[in-house]
């Protein structure tokens, strides 16, 4: 008989998640009621703003404690009492992390098929990842064409949808910085920036004003602090940043970055700063494949994934994203 | 023989400036040489931009020593050599302190007449601090009708000049901060501020909240530091601060205001920061007018200024306004 894996938040951490913080929880397969539809998962999201929610219970908009972490999934429709879900639908929802989920059709969007696009990408380019960059350049910092934009945290998720979906919406150079020597190469090689440094080597100021002589127009943030600092040192008058839900989860981690000391140039140089949450922007999904679904489809843009096998290793894929160990979206598939 | 009388910096201050930076050059009438005229000064403008440009030669768009301190003033044509100006004319223009200056028409602004509105509310109401005001509040902040504002160094130029005009444009409540208990009864009482209060009796946050028990929409900041932070405790989701020139002020005097320890809460606020120089936005004087002309000619509106006599307390008038000396608008007449 099939089992069922769900994976239990068990304990609230301090900073850094550990694998003591979950429980893997076997059974069997969900009992399908009238009006819902069971899934099979293909393909898990670990995602940044999950760590934040498990500082909080359900109430607070985060995670009570033995139950599963919610997040966003893929799956196949694998038995069905509702007319809304039929069986064999792909769907997306956000009753992960686990092997099977019941789904009510509320729950559930029924998956458009892109020919020749991996059905994953709806986790990374085409999901919520994907949404974050597009939403903080074209709604937030208002990217225009011929700008030159800065990423931080370049090589992660959200960094490298923003660099490519920069250069999509017709910016000039790409910048970004990122961890390590090997992220930098896969920025610069792989993904088509200008240029890319690592900010172990120096002042973040120092290094972009070098990338950058001229200065740029829109920083994308999923830092802060130092990064902010060298990014107001370097942002042209009218420059933009765009802050994205990443930069508060630093904060959860117990080190929230310094706040800039130029943090005042900005009226000088008439900048703008933004913050914004994806989830206010679900809206713009349609815009968001229209895009670039066609450049998926052409192969002309390729999703930046890593993607790890097996629901018995999405613990340690959070914690390594967390971490800073992927290149790309990070993807538990099943 | 008539004296003229002009008022040069003569040295570069640290911090506060001092009488002894300044130095008052009496000599005869220029000259009205062909396509100029003579302007007898009739109210010269303090304003705290002027601080700023103490520091910078003309090529780094300050002032150079031994010559004057340019500002904006009014004044009246006394001798024209040139078609566009009139004998008689009331022009605004920017070539104080002095008491008489030679100007082209390029450089001056024949002013309209609004009957019933004193000549001198050009350089408060419907002047550059007016306009900081309206810009700050309608154009970075787009303040809605029914939205709540908060306003530092509310008892300043701009800070009455925000309140009043964001009372015009349709907001709810009105709170300021301000550095004296009279500042604070200035407030409520001849300005119809809903709430004030004075940053000397507590952090700011906790008197906000105390003030604003629902939040606030809006934050017109003059001041930053932990102005800045309270606000963004206090303010709603999608809030804005609107940051004026005046923030940057702080830095040259030697004491730039710490960076607020909770600036990444706006990424879950989803709040918008922008800073703005009132000079990119001369083209909405006429707007200005529109607005208040009419609520200053029916005596609904009256222009909150403080009036210093005499060119020779125009640096007493300086420094006092940058010390917060002031009630609303410091203006010196002659």
């Amino acid at each position: 008989m099939a089992t069922a894996t769900t994976v239990h938040q068990v304990r609230r951490p301090s900073g850094l998640p550990t694998p003591e913080d979950f429980a893997f929880v076997r059974g069997p397969l969900p009992e399908v009621t009238t009006g819902t539809a069971l899934v099979e998962n293909l393909h898990l999201s670990v995602d940044p703003y999950m760590r934040e929610a498990m500082d909080y219970d359900g109430w607070g908009g985060g995670n009570d404690l033995d139950t599963p972490l919610e997040g966003r999934s893929i799956g196949r429709v694998i038995a069905s009492r509702t007319p809304g879900l039929a069986d064999g639908d792909l769907v997306f929802h956000r009753k992960a992390w686990r092997t099977h989920a019941l789904v009510t059709p509320e729950e559930a969007t029924v998956l458009p098929g892109w020919a020749g696009v991996p059905i994953r990408t709806r986790l990374s380019l085409l999901g919520g990842t994907g949404l974050s960059a597009y939403v903080g350049l074209t709604r937030i910092a208002r990217l225009q064409p011929g700008e030159d934009v800065f990423i931080s945290a370049a090589a992660g998720g959200v960094g490298t949808a923003a660099g490519q979906i920069a250069r999509l919406l017709g910016a000039r150079r790409v910048i970004g910085s990122a961890g390590s020597a090997a992220k930098v190469r896969h920025l610069v090689d792989d993904l088509g920036f200008d240029a890319a440094f690592d900010y172990h080597d120096g002042p973040v100021g120092a290094q972009l004003a070098k990338a950058a002589p001229e200065g740029v127009d829109v920083f994308f943030d999923n830092v802060g602090g130092d990064h902010l600092e060298g990014a107001i040192e370097n942002l042209r008058t009218h420059g933009r940043v765009a802050w994205c839900g990443a930069v508060a989860q630093y904060n959860d981690l117990g080190n929230p970055p310094p706040a800039p000391r130029n943090l005042y140039d900005v009226v000088s140089k008439s900048i703008r700063l933004e913050g914004f949450l994806v989830r206010e922007y679900n809206h713009l999904q349609g815009e968001l494949e229209d895009l670039l679904v066609p450049h998926l489809r052409s192969g002309a843009l390729k999703p930046d994934e890593t993607v790890v096998e097996g629901i018995d290793n999405v613990v340690a894929a959070f914690i390594g994203m967390l971490r800073g160990e992927n290149l790309g979206k990070m993807i538990v598939s099943l």
